[in-house]
């Protein structure tokens, strides 16, 4: 989105009077995305950018703006050449990425900071907008698998996705010939294969144990959980004792 | 959406001045999307609904409203039971029924519906809309296979994106215990697993010889196509003669 | 078979004087199989039918007939293809279906049933014929998984077997040309393969925790069980019970 | 079967006025089975004898018989102990085995010399009874893989059945104690699942190439052949060209 | 290594002083290794013979040298054929050998016999040399596998390497045309990487139950086990008691 | 190995009076090694140093020191904490690395740089030492893959390698509690598992085509090359050229 887009789309974004604005972007430090955030910083409204690893060089200044901002660090860059830029390939390559964030829990993470926001917004409370940069870290110490193993395999699968994210800047900023970034997008593409496949497995482990946790939401917007398979959802004691500390 | 949501929404979109409207609903009989197809049919503006089965129903009515459509029947319902609708569950089970319907060659079709419409606008002649129902016909004689057993594979896939629809609306809306309808959709979203294994293995075939198809748009928004994977995209003759033919 | 392979065989089955007769066929109400079932429901001896889904639609005539009948609906017709009627790929299809028939519990139903028979039979009281029609409720409620996800893998197994029927009766008796039928069967195939691999993996996941449940019988024939691998086979209390009930 | 159910049963099968026989035993060189040779051989109708390693024991009393024989010497004894004596477990196994036999070109050969006796009995020349001990050089040397580590992982998958036999021969005769039978028969069917694996695995090479051949017959019986998934089978010319020669 | 290569390198062993010899041969019964073998015979050094099948016919011999030996029988000859002496080749063939004996516990026998002479030399007590034929039986009695099913299949990739050694045997010594030696050593490759996949399963087995034994050394040397992948090693005490006991 | 290992050991090979001394160490820094590289240096006897990552550091000293050297980027570092350093372990690690290294090319790009060496001095010309640091643009660019697929699939085995070595840098080095080195180690262990499936998957590529190349050495030493598995080899002309040139 360039300058002008914004200048276009967003007024529409505010006469909707939002409570909250979550701000997407792979890079917000280019010239559109920078007026989005002068934007958001300036109409008052509690806003959260969500971003991937370039947005971690803006991080002083988003702090500054006053905006929230969750930049995941495994999000990779697709293979943006033209011989990839098929839209079947983009496709693939993103189910692939989707079920590495889903299952490692980054996208845990994500929806539960909004949830927090949504929480202080529906009790009057004001909301403390997050401020994460997500890393491997996090996959190691906030992932809910119950099996060691399964969380070793999930990091794993998280560390492919940085990888894919250094190779595929290689292959598309650096390497000038056809002949030289085919290859390596080629092999980015796999490695995204592989890491999905690798989450998915991770995920199985759970299955074998009956461990896997859900985390539905009640109709009201309660958070609950359950792990076995065949019992019914309870509220998130944990959750909601982090939610009144606050 | 309902009816408020798009009374409050719809106008803000017109205000773009749009040449071209995709309008993306499960169900577009239900009340909200029924007053979408109102507003657009009588805007004036060349529209396409794309919908899944259920959208099938109101193809006679879609007609008369003047609006173009593409109903994909292989698109299955999520399986929407409390227990499930953790947002982690969705992504993954979204994830594996984005790569049954990339693979397979259902967004193949939808992307050059669009590209052909925005041909026509471009070129200033009048946009003939789409009116498709996808069903495993086309996946067997549309899509872009060249070894027959990859083919084989990939309509597999998509018989079982239909079969993950029965079964899940039999969880949905039939089904009231939790001890009957749990072991259903975890079922469902087994298949859906093994769908885009299914797949998966239909695009490796195609991997093992070389003979991949890729169809990438070139900068000024051409139809391009690729197939051995070192080679550079060529213009798309076959498309651009069918363009042509309209 | 037809009328004369049966008037000259049949009568050669009733000069072993059986105390029980099992007739398996996948289409019942044709000339052939009607002739063998008229025989057996006037031979006094306590005959049971076993078929697939063809057999549904005449099982009011089999009641009448007073003959037991075990109807599998998910045991699905080849595809019965000139193509495909190649005494290699047909061991193949059968080998899967076997699988998937076994691991899903079908095959315990049916022998079960034969066993409860046999029973009777030998303790001289009268055999209650079975009149059974095996769907994927069956497979939900009697099959012996312990893992609630290896169950799931099983009831997909099944519902695939029956979407393999679907998609062969379209091939074989719908489809005229072999352009047309020819991806159909082979999809259909490649459904066993991978049916018969979630079979395998639902009792995978039973090894796993050392949960998986065989039942043989001691030498005198009576119905025995065991869970841990290491351990030997006990009487199977619970069927004892049930077989006393009656 | 022992003597006494022969003695009742075969009567009535040579009251069929039958053209050919075909005896199917794992052992015939045991009373019962003994018994039935006899028979066969003094029957004046010629009679093939299909058996499996046991069988090459009495391989000159067969000759000497005039009967002819098939000796699959990697067709394995199911892990014969009462743990695994579970019907389930044993269409299980059975499935995994017909996986190996068909795919590794057995199936192709017993049923081709069938074949061959049927149309010297149609054409009304005296039929020649196959002398067959098949092992694996006849899978090296009669299969009809296009691809050579097709045909390894076939010989590989046929090896393992071997392999199974002398495994299970050792659970099931020499073993005394289940501590020590039970690992061993356990391992025995691990082996009868991954030779399926490794069969299916070399179809699958056949397939990436459109090279897997299918030998139906035509409807008046006539072999046929085909290789190219889309085409029709033609009249196996090698195939006639052999049976015109004898 | 021939008698010359011997009686050049050896001597320079004997200058180190040795405590404890270990001697690798696959053949240990020809020239070269036999004059190793008489040379540590007369040294006076504690020497041990590791060596596989071929070694086990001088075993009588091994006794009265006073060596010690450990003979693997499941370590199968390479597919010494000029058509596979391809580095690659074997350095692949080699890593699915290592995976099978690590896994399947032949490793752990072989470190822990060299420990616990280590042990006997450290605290000067006299060291008792190990005569073992590591076959089957050691598997399934010493191996550390908690899930029964994860030592039949760890039994299952030992049994395929018995298997490969022979059918290298074959191919190698027998057969002499390369149209009947190529397909059995490409057989018998194909069969370790479906050993070592078939050994890998086994230790899957035992993560997914988080049960998975590691023996690490202290840094003083002390044998160490470990089963909760987050917990630490402790001393071994049942494997400590052992060596007191001697 | 420190330096009075290396002061007791090494003398005793130049006693050998060698033609080539090939030295092998993960860090060739340290004093140790140091020392080795030395005495090398001073020795004038052609000598190579092999390495990994850590080698690359004193590239220059190398060259100064007047040594050849191939320094292995993708080789990684073992989780080398006590947890780990299980004999089992390590030797199913480096099985998955070996199978790495060797598929991707790199074993095959170090001992042709061995052959080289030995050519020369057989036939009396000066070796030309290597000075290779070997990265993913050798696997790309010098690896013998003919379908692209495999190769993208061989790089990204070749990257995860390098990965690995990242990983348990952080986990041997700078991580101090064991509740964050543990999944991190289990995590590399996990991608050396993966890297080593996705390597497998490359070169069985090549075999569904029959493109899979072979480079075994003649008797006499001769670098030979062969590609359809039932041919034989024939002498390897391009590198012979390649030979000739220097």
């Amino acid at each position: 989105m360039n300058v002008e887009d914004v200048e276009e789309a967003l007024p529409k974004i505010f006469e909707f009077d939002p409570d909250l604005l979550v701000f997407i972007s792979p890079n917000p430090s280019i010239s559109g995305p920078a007026n989005v955030r002068d934007k958001l910083s300036n109409s008052g409204v509690p806003s959260v950018v969500i971003s991937d690893a370039p947005g971690k060089r803006i991080k002083n200044e988003l702090e500054k703006q006053g905006l929230g901002y969750i930049i995941v660090m495994g999000d990779p860059l697709i293979g943006a050449r033209r011989e990839f830029l098929d839209p079947i390939e983009m496709a693939i390559f993103n189910s692939n990425i989707i079920k590495v964030l889903a299952i490692t829990g980054v996208y845990r993470i994500v929806h539960q900071e909004i949830d927090k926001l949504i929480h202080s917004i529906k009790t009057g409370s004001s909301p403390v907008l997050p401020k994460l940069i997500i890393d491997v870290n996090d996959i190691r110490d906030r992932s809910d698998f119950n099996n060691p193993y399964a969380k070793a395999k999930a990091i794993a699968a998280y560390e492919l996705a940085e990888k894919i994210a250094e190779i595929n800047i290689q292959a598309c900023f650096v390497e000038k010939e056809s002949d030289k970034y085919i290859p390596l997008v080629a092999c980015a593409h796999e490695i995204a294969q592989i890491a999905a496949k690798l989450a998915e497995e991770a995920r199985e482990i759970e299955k074998y144990s009956d461990t896997l946790v859900r985390k539905p939401h009640s109709k009201a917007g309660e958070m609950k959980i359950k792990t076995k398979l065949m019992l019914q959802p309870k509220l998130d004691e944990k959750l909601y004792r982090k939610l009144l500390e606050k």
